[in-house]
């Protein structure tokens, strides 16, 4: 007898309710009964994005939201600010060259946070990197809130105060931030946000939303990049009929409603206090257990922890998930073996925290690592028992 | 108590094999089972298409995969034959018009299939249609397999063997027709195939894919349309190690496997014949009752009705639904009220026929409608009776 155990920055454990709605009988999308479930599920997702805005909802993977947000936004050489911090930020920076938009890299090392300062020289122009003439004119600052590859959470709340005073827009992958790290779309001036459905929103990957602001709006009527599939405007004519231009992941947009309606039921404020209180016992336990860190500011979605001297990483992933039915992430391209990443996102409570710890213990006792077990456990024992702030 | 029956030609009712099967607990996608089981779905699938050739699977709706094909394949201002016969083939005159490909129409009326004899002229550029110039060299021919807005089934196979003995690749949207019409995409010289997760392999919608032939890799390598998400040289590259270059709609693939054993324990052969007998006694049926069929070569994946005189098309389609929770196709476009679609595809078997039948005879005879209750069933009963051929 096995159970499988899932702490990967998504995909993300899926709650009953969730999965047997997944298992409901399919219904046919132009009909009054899914366009009357397709609007409340618009709705209610703008709640969670804390928007008013339109909101369009793709099937698609997080990077077919990513580059809606470029195509629509941006003609060839426009000039946009890109954040790069990790693998996401440089997936912003491969979309922006890949349709030949003029791009100023904000670059910081991983596990670094962007220093907003940096982003208000680009923005008025005193900044260029070394293989890019300056664009006369900034269109757009791509960025990510939680930066899945490092853990590291970017203060948008600041960065949105800077860009909303220039002419540019503030486009936000939040596909693995969302539900975990707070993100208040409309009072933060965040103009587009882009998440996906298989991270806070606890359903399978096949969805992902983007949530566009009158300001972001006004710039998508003058591209000249070509777009179909992604194409907003179709979206947003299709909104008018309670509907998508194309057929949706149907089963997908059914589970979601049953995932908002858990999500309600716990309260947006609940959901995100839940998940600072699951990181912060994970990052205290994983500090008491003489682990270090990765990311510098932290992000409640998931806890990157360097891989401690002698202890080789890629065995604590495969190990854990082949002898013990734990999957966790390991570190993506330059960080592969350097770091490991547990999530604590999305249908997770504090025994799921709990089992991670443990499992982490166990495993890194086995490969040589100095451990004193349970010290972990204890650590996050003391976070998570009831009352306790 | 109310059933609800569903004879749409997307989506397609799920096995209870394949709804439990949506219903398992997620797995994470970079790990060596997911890896495995997405190898035998590739796998399979290629059975199924027909093709030694490499297959892609995106997470989108069919439509995306079908722009895949026109940025992988023309740069702006290649020529390409469109084939015209519904709002399918205007999809892609749609789609090639927005990437600035030069099109030449091969348009027939709704009802129609094409002879591939205009296909040949416009290959040898003796066809030029009055709002565009010829263009130099045909790149590509798009065509439907099955036009799902009204029935129709195109020749693929002399198509084909048109296209093939000329420079140009032949690109079929089968997203309707696979597994109800036979399509042998290598035999056949289909360089390129599409289809979509929701119709004949019983899934819902949300995955699609495409098979490319050497002659269409060869064309990609010197395209300059940009393209990411849909850039058919990351899939291939992706698959190299068994995998997609962005999470996919994991939940589908794990179900998908799953149909694919159900369509494979069925046998292939099987599948076609199961379909081509569904379809024949509806038409039998159909015709039985006094009703005329819209398809001049019908398919047999949905069979389309001509609305007869002093009846309401869009209450037929709307009783059916509300009153019986019986859920068929109307028209789309200009032929909304005109006609209405009962399809047989996927997840079908004698009796699903009879049921569509039957509510159709009753809802007929409700609408006043001169019908003789009980023929139409009849002579469906006489073609699906076991042995009959």
């Amino acid at each position: 007898m096995r159970k499988d155990y899932l702490f990967t920055p998504g995909p993300t454990p899926i709650p009953p309710a969730v999965a047997a709605a997944l298992a409901r009988p399919i219904i046919h999308h132009r009909t009054p009964g899914y366009r009357a479930l397709f609007s409340q599920v618009t709705s209610d997702l703008k709640t969670v994005f804390q928007t008013k805005h339109p909101l369009f909802t793709f099937t698609a993977s997080g990077t077919g939201a990513m580059e809606s947000a470029v195509v629509n936004l941006l003609s060839p050489d426009d000039g946009a600010i890109v954040v790069n911090s990790g693998k996401f930020g440089e997936r912003w920076l491969k979309l922006c060259q890949r349709y030949g938009v003029q791009v100023v890299e904000c670059s910081v090392p991983y596990g670094q946070t962007v220093d907003p300062e940096t982003i208000r020289e680009a923005l008025h122009g005193n900044r260029s990197t070394p293989k890019h003439t300056t664009p006369k004119r900034i269109t757009a600052v791509f960025t990510t809130l939680c930066e899945t590859s490092t853990g590291v959470v970017h203060d948008i709340r600041a960065i949105g105060e800077l860009v909303h005073a220039s002419d540019a827009v503030l486009v936000v992958d939040a596909i693995s931030g969302l539900g975990a790290d707070e993100l208040k779309t409309d009072a933060w001036h965040c103009d587009v946000v882009i998440a996906g459905s298989q991270k806070g929103l606890m359903l399978p990957p096949g969805l992902a939303f983007v949530s566009v602001s009158p300001k972001a709006w006004k710039v998508t009527e003058h591209v000249r990049t070509p777009r179909y599939y992604f194409d907003w405007h179709a979206y947003q004519r299709a909104l008018a009929e309670e509907d998508t231009p194309f057929t949706p992941a149907i089963g997908l947009v059914v589970a979601l409603a049953e995932a908002l309606r858990l999500l309600q039921a716990e309260g947006w404020a609940h959901v995100l206090e839940r998940h600072a209180r699951l990181a912060k016992a994970t990052r205290e336990a994983v500090t008491a257990l003489g682990l270090q860190l990765f990311a510098e500011r932290p992000s409640n979605a998931v806890t990157a922890i360097c891989v401690p001297t002698g202890v080789e990483g890629k065995k604590i992933v495969s190990r854990l998930r082949d002898v013990y039915g734990v999957t966790i992430a390991g570190g993506q391209g330059e960080l592969d073996g350097k770091i490991i990443r547990l999530a604590h996102l999305g249908y997770m409570e504090r025994f799921d925290a709990l089992v991670a710890i443990a499992a982490l213990e166990m495993v890194l006792g086995e490969l040589g690592f100095p451990i004193a077990r349970g010290k972990g456990v204890a650590e996050a024992e003391r976070h998570l028992i009831e009352g306790h702030a």
